[in-house]
């Protein structure tokens, strides 16, 4: 590739960036548009339709940009939780680094790189035509002792990043523990789960429980709720959600839709038949659904699991730490997540059902992780020139022209592995859900870390090794010849991987800000939605975001000494994103959970990750480049970098596991004197219900429904 | 190697039994030889030293065979405690396992291998000069369907081992919880012990320890004791209990003594003047100890770690479960060894030098695992035949016999490697006690997984590989082609490794039972010791005898589909073992502390990992022998085995690593209804008290010494 190219590719996308801002900043202030743009001012009610046209809501202006950027990290810590600011943290993490880097790359190991002629000198007259590897360690004679200045470089970002690291984990525990102490108390904080209950004849679940935790706790334990099998009445349930809409949509302003609906398919002229058959339907489904719940309360229906509540925080802890049963898997306990964070539909009780389930769940991410290539390639191979010219005739003038298949013929492929790789997120969470998981974050986090090994393995080890599965697999068997294959094979994706960070990161970045698959659903559904319907604020999908920001890290951290060129590029789309996400935890997100600060710990790993990538490619390059000493010497770092990880592992992440029982009496002191824990705990036992059994709020006796067609 | 030569060494490995059992049945009833062969009967004055003679002392007589095989498990629990049952329930399992394997592989693998030719067919006519590779599976054509039967065999084999770790595992996990229900209150159940104190300036440990505790576990915490600095003390200490001894030495028989020396060394006539040099000495010592003392107890030779008590079991295992302190690294809980199991020397406090020790230790074991062999080839290379005959030039003319040369070309080297092999159980022993280990259980056990790694790299693979250290390395670090050079090389060395089974092994057990080595030293010490010295009853070296059994389990189920000859052999291995440790856990040790099992898993691990080595090397021969199918169908077993293994951690580890609630709460009932608590807890705060700093027990005013010299 050469420079001329690189400068195209970064001149079109720099163009989509001002274009996709503009038109951002013109059309978040289209009321129309408030529910994509502002969902959660909309929910709160700082932002309120106005119909009122004004003329400045067709003049693009950059307010947002500034409201984003002054947002201090209490406010950010108030709107997005402390989740919110680890994500933004992590963003910031990278722009140190990689200023750090930067500064280091450009400064040194460019000009070494560019004046240290192995391929061809660096031509400052015809500076567009010289080729990217100019600008690589590639240019660089075997033996040089130029390469000295690659090593030392690897060390000295190795230092900063180790420290940078540790600073931040340890302000992040911080933060984490005075977000404890500052919390009211909480219902998660004094419950815990227990599955794998053993029922006895003639005793139920209830019973068992009862006599179990009062027997074993029977000062601090408090009461209990178990959990019932309601995959029927949710069913139901949902069926019922989807009646109410459609007839409270059908209610809700009769003229405009019968108008609407007949004008565009002339089928649906007697609303008030249908009216009265859904109601008839939903009265149905409000029989049965009684009649479940009924039932459902019965012991017949109760799973072997149940939320056990304790007096004290501290209490609730001992509970969920220690083996409760002399059978290790009976009675198995854990820390109870938070109320709303319950995720209901997938209770496994029994120990082997939810063993089974894990391995499955691990063995279906370890085969669409390797095999996820395979269907990519595929379709790729499918859709090329000659077979969309047979099944587009009309493109065959088009296609002719070279201009245009350059383009389709360079971005069909990478289109297609993106619109792959969107699907990987749900899917790992689809796969994280079925684990066996009692909570949205815990799936979340697990879903986050199967995506970030599925995004590196498919993105950067298949494009690097470029070839087949059992390619890759062989490569990675035989560990002896590692290093040397990846310092012959990553160097030569450098000006891939540039192309990529300014091609792929900053559009992903900006189809985040402009929101497009919400956009295209909005004005789509549009017809069929009444305005008053409640909005739903999204919470940020953090297994999808976390690990895009943290492969984009990962090509940092490894290219940095081999192409510095690459770091610019990169500080442009960390720019980008810090701005967007915090206009987007401002405007858009609102979280639905808290693991306080959790993800951490996930980026940590990942940043060790990298480190000992990089440093495992120096060693092989700088012995590729026979300078064996340098070789020689890279080898403390990885070990270095090992017991680094080792440290923090030891000093930090217990932090992030479980709070210290100084912390917890302490709260638990606390507590005592404050004299609403009497009534805390009265809501405490209601906390833990399932939806499913909570009173419907679709009911067809409902006020909206009941008022006659025509007032 | 031929049948012949295989004979041979059986023939004379069984006569050199015969040998020792008769002369061991001699020997034992020598009242001379009790400290060596019955000195727990003698310290619980069972056998008293008759010195009469009677005729029958000459006499062999195997009573004691018939004593050690009618031992019932009870008699062997209250002899040797858990551990000792635990020992002989290995040595029975591996019975177990090789006479089922033994079943299969003499009536199904062993005609097939003799019949199915490839390289000779099995002469009946000629029997001792058949090869014994006939026997073996290199013996059938490639491709040929005979190798099925192989095949089955080892699914066969594989599920039965499982069935019966699955059996032990639980007979043992429930032996275990049924130790606990049965046990007295032990101090150790009570007491934790908590390193890292943080100490702030102007506040003694003391005072900490006692604030922290009294905060967080006011209704449990019962007291404390501060660990102090006594390293100079016990140096001091141990000085002065030699000077005693030899002073009592010199008093307890002067006419003997005096002669004795005189006649020796014509030096020490003057008894009156040493015995008087050495009470001066030892009242000095006295004197610096009493100093030291009372130095120690104040509080600045306070170490930064305490034995802190609880009023239940309970109280005690919460507070050793849960990070105490908001820095994980400060105030680290761990369960207290019995108070008799206290490894003094080595409290270390910080945790960053705990943690640096740990890392070393890693290093040293990997290290001396790895370039063990380096020393040994040298030392092998070094002594050869003319190297003998230079250094002892007397023995040219018996170097010239060809018979005598073939015994020392055959034998020196490995003599020489056994001797070195002699050397690993005490060094890794010394390397797990400056790991940070505070008990001598626990250095035992890691001693024991150290030992048994290092076993197996330096026996079964450097032999099945035959090579450096580096060859070995480069074979392990290429992870594709185990399976294949494994197949290739592990049953060639089948004759080595039978022979193997039948020298180093018989002998290793025999010597077991002979105690050669504490036979010499007490023959050599006779003269210098009195009859009174106290008798030092040894403890079972677990780390030293556990890891040789199961390297004999390895071999067995390695070898057992390749070469099934080598089960006869193992089976007599391990008869011999069962009668021989069952005899001495009678006579001779008696167990110093009691890790209540947990020496299983160390068990179970070692089989898991033999049977998947199996299956690799299993693997390996059908593809090596072109029966694609059977190489492919093998792939599941050793994931059905690693599933397995999987369910066993989770159902059965946790037992052995702590005791449940239910457990813990219940016997804690127990004790509330005993009177006897109030006492208990009164000696609990002594129980954790320093040896160097009770009062010493040999002084110079105690009453032996004072006596007039001659009364």
């Amino acid at each position: 590739m050469i420079v001329s190219a690189l400068l195209t590719s970064v001149g079109i996308n720099t163009a989509l960036c001002v274009l996709f801002f503009t038109c951002y900043s013109i059309l978040r202030k289209q009321p129309s548009n408030y529910k994509v743009y502002v969902p959660r001012l909309l929910a709160e009610g700082i932002s309120k339709r106005k119909n009122r046209f004004k003329l400045e809501r067709l003049i693009p202006s950059p307010d947002w940009v500034a409201k984003a950027w002054k947002l201090s990290e209490e406010e950010l810590f108030s709107l997005a939780g402390l989740d919110g600011v680890v994500f933004i943290r992590t963003i910031t993490f990278c722009l140190k680094i990689f200023t750090f880097a930067g500064i280091v790359g450009i400064l040194m190991l460019l000009p070494v790189n560019c004046w240290a002629n192995q391929m061809q000198e660096f031509d400052v007259a015809d500076f567009a035509n010289n080729s990217l590897d100019v600008f690589t360690i590639s240019n660089i004679n075997s033996g040089s002792n130029w390469l000295w200045v690659h090593f030392f470089a690897v060390y000295i970002v190795t230092g900063f990043i180790c420290l940078l690291l540790h600073h931040e984990y340890k302000y992040i525990a911080s933060k984490r523990i005075s977000y404890f102490y500052s919390s009211k108390p909480q219902p998660h904080q004094f419950t815990i789960l227990v599955r794998s209950i053993p029922t006895s004849s003639g005793c139920s679940v209830n019973d068992s429980v009862e006599s179990f935790f009062k027997e074993l706790y029977p000062s601090t334990y408090l009461s209990h709720v178990v959990v019932r099998h309601t995959s029927k009445i949710q069913s139901l349930l949902s069926e019922s959600k989807n009646l109410y809409q459609r007839i409270a949509q059908l209610r809700s302003d009769p003229s405009q839709q019968r108008h609407k609906l007949g004008d565009c398919f002339g089928l649906f002229g007697q609303n008030d038949q249908l009216v009265d058959r859904y109601r008839k339907q939903l009265k149905d489904i409000e029989e049965n659904v009684r009649l479940e719940k009924s039932e459902a309360s019965m012991a017949g229906e109760e799973a072997r699991a149940a939320f056990v509540f304790f007096k004290s925080r501290h209490g609730a802890a001992t509970a969920s730490h220690m083996q409760q049963s002399v059978n290790p898997t009976q009675w198995v306990t854990e820390p109870a997540p938070e109320p709303r964070d319950v995720y209901w539909p997938f209770f496994f009780e029994s120990f082997m059902r939810r063993w089974i389930s894990k391995l499955l769940a691990v063995v279906a991410t370890t085969v669409f992780t390797i095999s996820f290539l395979i269907p990519v390639v595929i379709v790729q191979s499918l859709v090329n020139l000659n077979q969309l010219e047979y099944l587009f005739p009309f493109l065959t003038s088009i296609l002719t022209i070279k201009f245009v298949t350059q383009i389709i013929t360079g971005y069909l492929p990478s289109l297609i592995l993106q619109l792959f790789l969107k699907v990987v997120p749900p899917v790992m969470r689809l796969i994280s859900s079925i684990q066996g998981y009692i909570s949205n974050s815990n799936i979340e986090i697990s879903a986050c870390n199967k995506v970030l090994s599925c995004t590196i393995w498919n993105v950067f080890l298949a494009t690097v090794f470029s070839g087949s599965v059992l390619n890759q697999l062989s490569v990675i068997l035989d560990l002896k010849s590692i290093p040397w294959k990846l310092a012959v094979s990553v160097p030569a994706q450098a000006s891939f991987f540039i192309t990529y960070v300014v091609t792929q990161g900053w559009t992903s970045v900006l189809s985040e800000l402009f929101r497009i698959i919400p956009l295209i659903c909005s004005l789509i559904s549009k017809p069929f939605t009444s305005p008053e319907q409640e909005i739903d604020v999204p919470s940020i999908p953090y297994h999808r975001d976390v690990p895009r920001v943290l492969f984009f890290g990962l090509l940092g951290i490894t290219y940095f000494f081999l192409a510095p060129l690459i770091l610019p590029f990169l500080l442009a789309y960390f720019c980008l994103a810090y701005i967007i996400y915090r206009n987007q935890f401002i405007n858009v997100y609102a979280p639905k959970y808290e693991t306080a600060g959790k993800f951490w710990p996930i980026v940590h790993n990942s940043m060790i990750f990298s480190l000992l990538l990089m440093q495992i490619i120096a060693s092989g390059s700088f012995a590729l480049k026979k300078l064996k000493p340098a070789s020689a010497w890279m080898l403390p770092l990885p070990v270095l970098t090992l017991l680094f990880n080792e440290y923090c592992r030891k000093r930090f992440l217990p932090v992030f596991i479980a709070y210290s029982v100084e912390s917890l009496i302490n709260k638990d002191r606390e507590d005592q004197k404050d004299t609403g824990m009497a009534e805390f705990y009265g809501k405490l036992v209601i906390a833990y219900k399932d939806p499913a059994l909570l009173p419907s709020q679709y009911s067809s006796n409902s006020e909206s429904l009941i008022t006659p067609l025509v007032s």
